[in-house]
């Protein structure tokens, strides 16, 4: 890998905090052994690599450093999931399928298990021997978990467990490791005790297949088969009848039975208990979302390295054909997305922070920190798998027939992350989520219907206090004091000017809302639906201005901590560059509210155009900056110019 | 296939000119003939899948409606494309290699060839006998095809033509119909006789495989494998080593060597003679408009089924959940696509008629015809294909896991179209071409540098002349007419405001375009590329406000030739919501322009949710007006709801 001279230092801001992980697992040996398989596999084959390379994984000590020390971990959760996010450079298969068994199986009997659980079941999902899935999708019931309808009902007599699919809908779906390899299931249902009361959803430990890989009795299991992406990754479905479990299997920290059939929960609200178990799995977001980055940066080092060296077409009294980087339309495709990714990379090592504090924390985590830790991941995961959907689109079409080929990798990288959208949360759902904490400033509101709650809450919002909160308030709060007052000349590319903008949109849709949701609750008490879906788009448009202030803030403070010199100026301009490009995106929005001027809005695209063109002679030290060793990269069709002479 | 009251009504105009072909097609006793295969084949089994499809076809008499009259065929060229545009509907791996047997090989020997080619291949390439490629893209050489190196040089004393490839770039590469199935190529190379003169790109029929299925001396034939999607056509490589032809196989219309080894054309200027030669294959692009509308048509069909019966999260007080259609998120996700949907299949039927006529003219078709016609082929192909992609983007999303799963369709028709924004001419050339066509009112600048004389051209533009000649200039005018003067309550939903600020859109962007070219090229001449690069993007802007406007007066067209009733009131809706989702999208650039007030905007914006809400209930009646029989759609977990009951 060529570096030029100030990739090195843009590499060092990008890696964050657990930039030695990346670094150690850059340099192995063997760079390429989590790569994709080297051409594609039939969907039983490539199930079968991905398995041999879960194994590996597992012997690499991959999964240890998820795990709190008192479980056999290291309790080092941000390296953890930073070394999942290197995953996303190689075959995301593995990604998901790492994901599902050390992330979400492993994660399930961690946070929602105790003591008993852990002994017994942690070493195997550690080493591989016990292959998990987490069931918790149905066929019925994605988004809303809270009413799936599988049922975990507690037989006194035997102190057994029976689960059951009493519907079509009740059937799990799309659970990864269940069409081939998982040997146990932590399966989500409805918990009743004898007595036929309902406690809400948990989680129980169901063997679904024996030692010899047959289905256990009672277990029906199906396989989805061909996917639009992920080939490696077994997705079956489930279906229990009457399938006896012992009650020691109910993960039981959240919520219990007694040996005499009571049950009992150190939480007594159910709603509150319901989101506090799944508060506990926001690892998996955070996680989505850092392979989501991974898979966009390998996806536009590809597309940019192939526009340095791909020409088309010469200018006018030129002989020699112009690279495809030359375009001011392509400069405008790739560029943007670059800073953008540049954004949201700062923004997750601040968001794995955040996870490895708040899970690192001694006893019980603070309330407060956790529900904002949830909206944030919420956000940045939706923004994230939203970014890569849409760049690695963008790539695919910017390398023309080139891209289209599986052996480029643009095609794969851009189905298998294309479930990222709707899995672990769809992002609208997500959107809507961080919206809500936004407007109840991430207070409590577990009330059985959260709607009304929500609109009860807003009615009582004001932005300054959240808004206020973030960690580099002063830096903030300085530069943009230094913004010029109006629409002087190239006001755009004032740092406190641009942070205004940023902040102006998101406090003024966010009161906004509040306004709406508010006005409407007091004269139209019965109409809650209604309100709500109202202003549903309005919701998520603040939800997404939120979250772009968290990015614009997280370059800001990268770039205001560099010693002066190119780097700096260089990290200067791509910031720039992200924060213009969002406003050029929104300048419909800072128009209609007198934010910007036809003068100014103009300017902001002129600068957008202006800077795209100033960035394109850097674009290889920009992605360069990624670091992604050529190996994992693959696709040399695109990465290096055709050799000259006879063919 | 239920159908509601009104779809059959729309489907009537949707249908258009042939729907004859359309209803023959559906009504097929054996509907899901051209289905795509039930499961997911190996690549090898879906090629021998497409292959045995494609002889299927050929034996339905799919091919001679493409020809003339003199050459075996009907001669009915816009039944030609229809049929192929309802290929779109089933395997797209059979739509692309149909189009590569019937549309490119075909269409090669019938618009370059003469009579001898005529008699002694089409009726092969008809009945599927000789099955061809179109060898005109090479690994360096996709949008540039004026310079692409592959050469055919004249033998005198053998009287032959020798096919060589003389670089690694210029091996023919992505060629439908090489890696398995072709026996004949149509290559495109540069002409040169005993003299050493090159006389420009010429097309050579090429036998690559005998009878035996190997390859011919000299010719290296390469697989390109897996890509991402289209799993059933067989792209391959094609390279040449001193491949020896009769002259005879040169195919002669617009350009020819006599016996003597001299060069001839009818037409003198080889710039002129190589974008005429190019234009007979105009209808490349319309059909590759038209499949990728049928594919995008399925998708809506199959996500608006879907959010019709999925239901997730009860409303506040409610017991049932709400369906995804109830959800204002999602109405907005669908309804605008389906509307921009309408108005693509009435702006295609238009184009195909157009295409139709010229096709069918008797001695030359008038140049600027032919040049309009090109341009609106690039057009509407570049605003197709990008809707298709897209749409069926957002579909899958709409669909989450369910949309995810290979038999459901969403991904693999994603898959399949993807491609289609870049080949057939990249979407972004394909922009440019059309500016470029507005800006020299078609005129012809066959200069050999186009992009200087366009500068010269656009410095002599004024848009009125243009925006006059639209077949609806009458009732258009009309509607303009009774515009409100400014921002009256409700201005937005005003048809003559609509289409005034469509035309406005356009008219002033191609003015700004011409503008800037114009002056910059009195300051600076030799700056041509900085003057169009800085200029790319306005001019890319212009194309694109064009292609609406012509899709805006396909469909004022007709709802206006709809008699009153409630079938005219829908289309009436649809239409508003196509224009205002258009004008929501480029609000930024109404407000810079002084176009609408903030005010006005916000109008827009509110308007677009109300059309929305009123429409979703017409949801079914909107997409079953596309009329797709359920058993082309496939996906029946898409379709229906769960059965009730238990499990």
């Amino acid at each position: 890998m060529t570096v030029t001279d100030l990739a090195p230092a843009l590499t060092q801001i990008l890696d964050g905090r657990w930039g030695e992980v990346r670094r150690q697992l850059r340099a192995h040996e063997d760079a390429a052994r989590f790569a994709p398989p080297p051409e594609p596999l039939s969907m039983a084959d490539h199930r079968a690599w991905t398995k041999k390379q879960l194994m590996a994984l597992a012997k690499e000590g991959f999964a240890p450093d998820g795990l709190a020390r008192g479980m056999g971990g290291t309790g080092d959760y941000g390296a953890s999931v930073t070394a999942f996010e290197m995953l996303g450079h190689g075959d995301l298969s593995l990604l998901v399928k790492a994901g599902v068994q050390f992330g979400l199986f492993g994660g399930a009997i961690a946070n929602l298990g105790t003591q008993r659980h852990h002994t017994a079941y942690l070493p195997g999902m550690v080493d591989g021997t016990l292959l998990g899935c987490f069931a918790m999708t149905e066929t019925g019931h994605g988004s809303n978990v809270q009413h799936l309808e599988t049922t975990a009902t507690h037989d006194p007599t035997t102190d057994e467990l029976v689960i059951d699919s009493p519907t079509p809908g009740s059937q799990k779906n799309y659970i990864g490791n269940a069409a081939r390899d998982g040997r146990m299931a932590a399966v989500f249902a409805q918990l009743v005790t004898a007595d036929g009361e309902a406690h809400g959803v948990h989680c129980v430990l169901v063997p679904i297949r024996d030692e010899g890989g047959r289905p256990m009795p009672g277990v029906t299991i199906g396989d989805c088969g061909a996917k639009g992406g992920l080939t490696g990754v077994d997705n079956g479905t489930l279906e229990f009848d009457s399938v006896r479990v012992p009650r020691w299997n109910l993960l039981n920290r959240y919520g219990d039975i007694e040996p005499d059939g009571a049950y009992s929960s150190p939480i007594d609200n159910a709603s509150r208990r319901f989101f506090t178990m799944l508060g506990t799995l926001v690892r998996g977001r955070v996680s989505v979302a850092g392979g989501a980055g991974a898979a966009t940066r390998s996806a536009l080092t590809l597309a940019t390295r192939y526009a340095l060296h791909r020409r088309q077409f010469a200018a006018p009294g030129g002989t020699e054909e112009l690279t495809l980087m030359s375009y001011r339309a392509h400069q405008r495709k790739l560029l943007p997305a670059i800073a953008k990714s540049y954004a949201l990379m700062l923004a997750q090592n601040d968001l794995v922070a955040m996870m490895h504090e708040i899970a690192g924390h001694e006893g019980a985590a603070p309330e407060e920190g956790q529900r904002e830790l949830e909206a944030r991941a919420a956000g940045i995961k939706a923004i994230a798998t939203r970014h890569a959907t849409d760049t690695i689109q963008m790539c695919r079409e910017a390398c023309g027939g080139a891209g289209y080929m599986a052996a480029n990798r643009l095609t794969i990288l851009k189905e298998d992350t294309d479930v990222f959208t709707t899995f672990e949360g769809d992002n609208t759902v997500l959107l809507q989520l961080v919206a809500k904490g936004l407007l109840t400033e991430f207070q409590e509101t577990f009330e059985d219907n959260s709607m009304l709650a929500m609109i009860a809450f807003a009615s009582r919002f004001t932005a300054s206090s959240i808004l206020e909160k973030t960690p580099a308030a002063g830096l903030i709060a300085k530069l943009k004091s230094r913004a010029p007052s109006d629409d002087t000349d190239e006001a755009e590319l004032n740092r406190g000017r641009q942070l205004s903008l940023f902040l102006d949109r998101e406090k003024h849709l966010l009161e906004g809302v509040a306004l709406r949701l508010g006005k409407a609750a007091k004269e139209e008490p019965d109409a809650a639906f209604r309100i709500f879906n109202n202003a549903q788009d309005h919701m998520l448009a603040a939800a997404e201005a939120h979250i772009d202030r968290v990015l614009l803030e997280a370059m800001v403070q990268a770039v205001e901590a560099l010693e002066e010199g190119p780097a700096k100026d260089l990290f200067d301009s791509v910031t720039d560059l992200f924060a213009l490009s969002t406003v050029e995106r929104h300048r419909g929005w800072y128009l209609e509210h007198g934010r910007l001027t036809p003068t100014g809005s103009k300017a902001v695209i002129r600068s957008v155009g202006v800077l795209c063109k100033d960035l394109a002679p850097q674009a290889r030290t920009l992605v360069d900056a990624f670091a992604i060793p050529d190996a994992w990269l693959g696709a040399p069709g695109l990465l290096e110019p055709l050799p000259a002479g006879r063919g």
